[in-house]
């Protein structure tokens, strides 16, 4: 058994290096593989298959909500994406330009869209007239590039794969309100999908996005008390229907500005699922975004009838739950070993013995708890264990990030929680952007939000002890 | 009435000016919208929602034989790009190149992927050591570029979306077999889901796609008689393995090279649908692909009962159909004129008259035939009929192939007939390339295919007269 464990072996673990277990995890879970390309990567048919679900599943919650999908192109003219200060700002020094086409120099070049707000606005600009043309409500999903130094498998990565919502209404209080929704759609997927529990909160203006008059964010903690940023949603207001001239007649034919939104989520969410929930024997996936949710091993295959009976319990599933059969040649000790590392919520043990007394062994990839069942009982036990199993994995999930959420009251309180405590920190903040630049440049703590959940922790700021305005939560960041 | 029928009004008809109607439907269908980047294209909400209904039951069917999603990099590295002569002679010709990254000119340039062999044979090439590792069966969907000089609307764009399917096999029979299955795959989805027959057969060498060793593909007839590519499949044989070194171990320890397939399909398909379906009224969709199948039309909606009662049926019909009740405030008129534009199959008039007598019309858009039907019978019926115009719309558009398809057997003939006869030239070929060109440079007739099902016209070549080797279908083609 000691080469079949080899597998599992060769991760380092979490306790040991946070970062290598990661990596190990991506590499030898066979969710992605490096390229040939400096900071793109492979996407594997197991780490592709958990996106597709993801997409699927925010897709259908996106379309509750009246969005369609589009498809905008991946260049943007240097001229277009220059047409919003703080935007080109923001973006031109991270963007990768096209110079050719062809065996021809273009006329002017082009840049690999980082994200389409130029693009949707010149669009919008051409296609909103009147108020009956309002809102519009697009989304759509593709690929974005973004020239990072340092580059990590789905969190930080030249190339990834996310949606882009944009939006355009008659007025500012829709646009808030569109903004504010698209944020609760992320949150209540985070969480009753990815079994992620997250902080909603508004970003401080030092941390919203390049051009947006707000942007709302929601943070989760990591296993090892880094903070992630998991999705956000933004309000320009009319500051790009300003610079690009979107404009439409109201019902009393007065010309109006239109006021905007854009939300995105990304394969970061890859990312967050594994440092979230994964273990020292791999990945642990929660069973809604489970590309196999149920793995049957035949033990002792070779004996007549248990491939057999394998198969019969796979038809039995199969109408229900995304269920595979482990018929290789590989040890049952290696089977199972590669079950865990990739995170299959279940695995049904089934061999001569089992078929004997008519039953198969369950096994949770969470907690490894053991459940004897007839083979009468599978399909309803196989349904409440994935059920069960999603529940209390946001639970622990929950635990943790609240156990590993601080308060901090005063300075020495703050810098003693980050050396020694790795999480959330809650602390008052006087709102001067200055302070939060030192704090940041101090600690290399960052404020991840002003939660929508203000609690009152005191009345001065944590840092420079002046009036506090808002309560902040502050944490190391991915 | 005049102005309702304005929005049809303004469509050239198909006969005058076949290439002007095409432009007209994709634009007033709002399809499409032309953007600031010349060549590329935004997809409307209208056009990306038929592309979404292509891409679940395409890829449905492509994981039903065994294939497994994936995502590689956009960008290929100048020097992968030349690792297969024939390969990079094809398509370097045509790529744009990012040459900066950020603020800095990169150590080598890249090409924006216009197809992903070199990608996915750098990757094979690392993931494939034994037998075991055989076969991979993967498959993208994701964008691509090709600097095309002339552009039209999903025909011909210089970014286009697409799915490319790249296979790795042991032997070079399962290679040619999967490309055989991969070519019937797609014939089958394009008769049976977008209702456009089709002719299998095999590319010249001159016209086969650069680096294959075989490219079989699917040739579909327009309304205007001329041909259009419609999917490919190539098997690569061993010639992409020798220049990438990606080689195995069989199971008798030796070392062996891969045999390779890719296949595509892409957004050209939403051109292919208008052309051959598509009316002096507007697009016609086959319901398969229909992002609204019934439109129901209240009639005097201001009367009491009227919108509610429209609601209602809309209700009793949501759990089976894609349905939408239009109860904007335009004139029926206009409603009616926008329904038959956008290609929604099915029409359901119900006003106070009909709520009266408890019936509704159903009009088809593609016959125009009307249908009154108690409410009681209105699901089972919009059902049946739907059923009923897939299949009237593949035999119609069949029976316009067959009555376009012509036998030449003499150069004469072959001539008159592209003169006089827009459609498909059945006729013999002696096999020789100079033979090809010259047919195309004396007439702009290419040969469409070397079809399956060979019938002898005869025993000699139509244009030269040396001994026949082939029967080929020739074209004028998009």
């Amino acid at each position: 058994m000691a080469k079949d464990k080899k597998l599992v072996e060769q991760i380092t673990s979490m306790e040991e290096d946070f970062a290598q277990w990661y990596t190990d995890v991506v590499k030898k879970a066979e969710l992605i593989d490096y390229t040939s390309v400096k900071g793109c990567m492979v996407i594997k048919p197991a780490g592709y298959a958990i996106w597709e679900l993801i997409q699927r599943q925010l897709d259908d919650r996106f379309k509750e909500t009246g969005v369609e999908n589009v498809y905008l192109p991946m260049f943007i003219p240097e001229s277009l994406l220059q047409k919003e200060k703080d935007h080109v700002e923001g973006f031109a020094p991270e963007v990768a330009w096209v110079t050719h086409g062809g065996l021809n120099p273009l006329q002017e070049r082009l840049c690999v869209r980082p994200t389409s707000e130029t693009l949707f606005c010149d669009f919008y600009q051409k296609n909103i007239q009147s108020y009956r043309d309002l809102p519009k409500v697009y989304n759509q999903w593709c690929s974005v590039v973004r020239w990072e130094k340092e580059t990590r498998p789905f969190l930080r990565s030249r190339e990834f794969l996310w949606q882009e919502g944009h939006t355009a209404h008659a007025t500012a209080e829709e646009a808030e309100a569109r903004t504010i929704q698209m944020l609760n759609v992320y949150a209540n997927f985070c969480e009753e999908v990815l079994a992620m529990p997250v902080i909603r909160g508004r970003k401080t203006d030092k941390e919203k996005f390049a051009g947006a008059e707000a942007t709302y964010t929601i943070e989760a903690l990591m296993h090892d008390g880094k903070a992630l940023q998991s999705g956000t949603s933004h309000n320009f207001g009319d500051g790009f229907a300003k610079a690009f001239g979107i404009q439409y007649t109201d019902k009393d034919n007065k010309l109006q500005y239109v006021h905007q939104t854009s939300w995105g989520m990304t394969t970061r969410l890859i990312g967050a699922i594994i440092m979230v929930h994964g273990d020292d024997s791999g990945l642990v996936l929660p069973p809604k975004v489970a590309p196999t949710q149920v793995m049957i091993m035949p033990i002792m295959q070779k004996k007549e009838g248990v491939l057999e009976k394998a198969e019969e319990l796979r038809g039995m599933l199969a109408g229900n739950f995304r269920v595979k059969v482990d018929d290789s040649d590989k040890s049952p000790g290696f089977k199972f070993a590669e079950q865990e590392m990739r995170g299959i919520p279940l695995r049904v043990e089934v061999g001569p013995k089992d078929i004997e007394a008519g039953q198969a062994v369950i096994v949770r990839r969470d907690t490894r708890e053991k459940f004897v069942v007839s083979f009468e009982e599978l399909a309803a036990k196989v349904g409440e264990l994935l059920d069960l199993m999603q529940k209390e994995m946001f639970e622990r999930a929950k635990a943790h990030r609240d156990s590993h959420t601080y308060v901090a009251t005063n300075w020495d309180e703050f810098t003693d929680i980050l050396e020694h405590k790795p999480g959330f920190i809650k602390a008052m903040w006087c709102g001067e952007e200055g302070c939060e630049t030192a704090i940041k440049e101090e600690t290399g703590a960052t404020t991840r939000c002003m939660p929508f959940e203000q609690e009152n922790l005191g009345d001065v700021c944590v840092h420079c002890g002046k009036p506090a305005k808002k309560m902040v939560y502050f944490g190391r960041a991915y």
